[in-house]
């Protein structure tokens, strides 16, 4: 857990450098999505590709060594732009927008899935929807006020999943000390459910069982 | 499933245009890293994501009205190049080498986990480590000679990865009739878990037990 970072960086400026990476992200996220589609030529791909390469030189002018961490200020704001379900500087990450409700023990999101989620033809890799789940799944048992990590994780896998807007819902099942349950679905908008999630989420004997550093909890999802 | 594809390409062609894809893939996805850890000035990142736009456009002259799918010609030859975890067109996807043994019955896999795939601050994503124990165990349990889909899975998370080199080995664990239950692991290699997984796949009702089309049915996982 070394790599929760002190970055004393005023939150505007945070909030800026936020609006332009992941400006620069989308766009990623799009060329990873079309890069899977295209039918250009061989030689287009070969040449797109070289322009791939002086852009990545570009971007690695200056660099962090290693990956993104958790960073937080001491005004409680924190980023984890590097997050591989969240991460606003991740383009692995699709855009999901986690909604909790007022009373923090349920949370739903709403995301597209496109090529890039892609399993068995057509429809959302099983794992995918194990990733997503897990990340919900986990903000979910931290309510935003406590830090938690992954205990045990069940899948029900009931039926196939199509790419394109899918729907998670999770809610606290149980709470005994430091131990959470979480039960979570992801489906097609309005229909059944295709997976059934349930989740043990444990707050580590370390860590406060309320933390109050609301920011620095949250971003240890995952 | 309506998107396996009959696609009568020779598979000396689809070697090559796999070779041509796999490198700009490659590039697309230290792309992504690139953009998780750059910390240029703003304008230079704004900058860069219009060049990215532009190959974008260069690379949508001509693509697939949707996913990537499932494809194979009368050769036996199968390609999923946009599979979120194995497919060579896909930079979401980490480079996952998978060996299986001779007898069929287990596999494993080394992988190198960057930036892309962080949860917790240095750590794997307790998601992705579920992502990639869901295609390793399913390729495990089709062993390259029959249809399965995910029926459940079971996650136990034992203590933190850390992102970097990482090894995955899958076995059956038991199987009857139509059922198989599968056991994995994904770790630093060398040392003790960090994730246990079992999971029962489902041949489906529909689906021969043992395939021929091997090409065809390994292609289903995910």
């Amino acid at each position: 857990m070394e790599m929760f970072v002190h970055d004393e960086i005023p939150s505007a400026e945070v909030d800026r450098r936020e609006k332009v990476l992941s400006s620069l992200t989308d766009s990623v996220r799009d060329l990873v999505d079309a890069t899977i589609r295209s039918t250009v030529a061989d030689d287009e791909l070969v040449a797109v590709r070289d322009e791939v390469d002086a852009l990545v030189a570009r971007l690695r002018v200056a660099q962090l060594p290693g990956p993104a961490g958790v960073r937080f200020n001491s005004e409680g704001r924190s980023w984890n732009w590097g997050n591989a379900v969240v991460g606003r500087g991740n383009a692995i990450a699709p855009p999901v927008l986690n909604v909790h409700d007022d009373d923090n023990a349920t949370a739903y999101a709403e995301v597209t899935l496109g090529a890039a989620y892609e399993g068995p033809p057509g429809m959302v890799h099983g794992g995918v929807s194990a990733l997503l789940l897990d990340q919900i799944m986990g903000e979910t048992a931290s309510g935003f006020k406590r830090l938690t990590m992954t205990g045990t994780l069940t899948l029900r896998y009931c039926r196939p999943l199509p790419l394109g807007p899918v729907r998670l819902d999770a809610r606290i099942a149980d709470e005994n000390g430091r131990k959470i349950t979480v039960a979570a679905t992801i489906g097609v908008p309005g229909e059944e459910a295709a997976v059934e999630a349930t989740g043990l989420f444990l707050i580590p004997s370390w860590a406060p069982i309320d933390e109050t550093e609301q920011g620095w909890s949250r971003s240890a999802e995952g």
